[in-house]
């Protein structure tokens, strides 16, 4: 028999993220990440990161202790993350878009999925590591030996306002050269070859212009715009008219499932989403209206690897094409996105990643992109390995900071004081 | 790293079958299936079983010796064995409801599913073995440790017709009181506590009758009536009202996905199907139209365990229910129906199973009901050992026997020459 699990560490870090423009705001100098760590008795660890968020981490801190002696198993997750999360009473939050999240309306059951997934994947990781196999393979086995990702582009200033905050050699991208130059980078550091702009900064009209320059600087190639659900259903369908040919998708063009179905009735251009269909209770609704198209899956959202698997299964059987969101992760994260990933017949669209962004990382051999692909890896577990100094040095800085959420919103006041977060639609 | 795999056997057996009756006829005194053996390097056996037809056995055969050098991997299962039936080109079917079979539309997609499930329940029971762990585990771990199954009760004669073919201790159940009385002697040994019968076999008020008498007997516990899709519209509303408050549910009153949403729009009965949702591209339509209530999955149709838990997925975001379906089967399907419903949350309906009326089996120790239940196992892969010598003398009797495939009308005109499976509707 396996070894049971013997210890849980919840390890909440800080990491430095770049100054990144969206409708909310701008990215803080840092941001919030949980790491977890499931020991078995044997002494394998297995390794997973999600949100750092206060709500996130009160949760992942109070649920920990209560999977030591229990086996390496996942399928009673959720329900148990949710019942401690009861427990735990976490703040109500109400049900509506936060300024501080981007990622469609909130509710404790998702939020207890985020956490959940950081223990799911920790959990597959020591049991491929008990077990000497990859975690694909207990996945059901790799369908591919590469997953492609995609650029992700993002308006961005320089520098965030404080002199000694964390700096990058990025430069800013504010205007549609800024946002070309940044995609050549991208395709010459990295390889990837089609390109996401993270759009609802400013108006449709110059996030067009970005994306048509885009299309002039690498012609043919797939591009992507998500302006976070900015647009009312008219603008959406306007920019819509100047993009189909151009863009492979819209994504999250407009709020809410219904505004989604009235453009996705009247454009030929997919729509993608990583807003309104963030949980299984609303899939139902966006899948009979037709919605949606593609498909944002983030195996933060959903609850796991198992979870990511069990939405594509959704997907097809409703002809809905499947992708992945990201959020600011590293490479625990980016590891288990790839694993699942290579799993999943059928993926026409690169995956997104933040990665490129994160100058910082907690595994020891951060990730090396090639043609824009990540190799899948055959080695035990993720096939990644946690760094602790790294990890001891970026919770240092958690301990030593008072930042415990991420506000986007709060970030952009620090130079706009009267920024709020916008109103929908804003255009 | 495991073993790859180095052996394949594919073995087609004939079983005895009792002479149960159903919509296109009786079962045959014999009916065939195929036994599948993965064998890995190490000298560890998974096996699974299937449909023992000559156009799955033709696939299962073709198909068998491709796994050899391959990995204990599931995923890519579907698209290979598809491809193999592409090549091996077996018959043309047509796309309609065949005198042969109760599974709704049939298709060579279908055909390569239930093929292809077979070696991934094998694979599944070789890597359990390599790895020490019960499949159950390698499909994130149980939710329950004991499944439930209901009683299968069937209109039936006592033998068949002649002298020298299998005989049971079951007797004649051609009307209710012979229902009933099928029902306690289920209820006494095994101990189940809800009641499905086979219907479709007499005018449907006689069978509404024999729910009656089973109500009366067994008050408050949950009975299902399945006529096979023999109804049109209007009697299944009639049988509807009949039952309301009565039965748990109605299992495929008439055929296809259109009427079945009629049907289910017009009472508050449950529809339960095993035949207009039997495949992925089915899904959509019956879910959109809110056309059936509970899905009856068979891993042998979807392709597997995983196939299984995928439906789960879709039932899930659409709040449909899951319960499972069983055709004639042995031990090897019944551990492997057992382990997967052990993994999926929320199965509020006893599974269906045939097992009671099958008195032969390859396993060396059948499964024992306990209060209608089955333990789920934790030894390594599905629990159960291949009894060689039970193999040998089945697949000798296959050899030895021209019974090639099951077809039910064929073996009523053994008895009334004239028979022919009927039109549908047929009442």
């Amino acid at each position: 028999m396996l070894s049971c699990i013997a210890e849980v560490r919840v390890t909440p870090i800080l990491i430095s993220d770049p100054p990144l423009l969206n409708l909310q705001g701008v990215h803080q100098p840092y941001t919030p990440r949980t790491i977890v760590e499931v020991i078995t008795g044997s002494g394998v660890v297995g390794i997973g990161e999600t949100y750092g968020d206060t709500d996130y981490l009160n949760i992942a801190q109070a649920f920990g202790p209560e999977l030591i002696g229990g086996e390496l198993t996942v399928n009673d997750l959720p329900a148990r993350v949710a019942a401690c999360t009861e427990r735990v009473g976490a703040q109500r939050i109400d049900n509506t878009v936060q300024a501080e999240g981007l990622r469609g309306s909130r509710s404790m059951t998702k939020i207890a999925l985020s956490v959940s997934s950081a223990f799911e994947v920790a959990i597959w990781d020591a049991l491929g590591h008990e077990l000497g196999l990859p975690v694909h393979a207990l996945l059901g086995g790799k369908v591919r030996d590469a997953v492609e990702y995609s650029a992700y582009l993002f308006y961005r200033w320089a520098e965030h306002p404080e002199p000694d905050e964390p700096k990058d050699t990025w430069g800013a991208a504010l205007d549609p050269e800024g946002v070309v130059a940044q995609a050549k980078r991208m395709a010459d550091d990295y390889g990837f070859s089609s390109f996401k702009l993270k759009g609802g900064v400013f108006e449709p009209a110059q996030e067009v212009a970005a994306i048509r320059a885009l299309a002039e600087a690498f012609p043919g190639q797939p591009l992507r715009l998500d302006p976070n659900g900015a647009w009312s259903v008219a603008t959406s369908l306007e920019v819509a008219a100047q993009l189909e040919g151009v863009a492979e998708y819209l994504e999250d063009p407009t709020t809410g499932t219904s505004n989604m179905a009235q453009v996705a009735a009247r454009t030929s251009l997919p729509l993608a989403t990583n807003m309104c269909v963030t949980s299984v209770d609303e899939i139902a609704e966006a899948f009979r209206t037709d919605a949606v198209q593609v498909v944002l899956s983030d195996h933060h959202y959903w609850g796991g690897l198992r979870a990511t698997q069990d939405l594509a299964a959704v997907c097809r059987a409703f002809g809905v094409e499947l992708s992945m969101h990201s959020n600011t992760h590293l490479g625990i994260s980016l590891a288990a996105m790839t694993q699942v990933a290579a799993t999943i017949p059928g993926l026409r669209y690169a995956c997104d990643t933040h990665r490129p962004w994160q100058t910082e990382d907690v595994i020891t051999e951060p990730h090396t992109f090639s043609g824009g692909k990540l190799a899948v890896t055959d080695t035990p577990g993720l096939g990644v390995e946690l760094d602790r100094d790294s990890l001891a040095k970026l919770h240092k800085r958690w301990q030593e900071s008072e930042v415990r959420t991420r506000d986007d919103a709060a970030a952009m006041r620090r130079v706009h004081p009267d920024w709020t977060a916008p109103a929908f639609p804003r255009w």
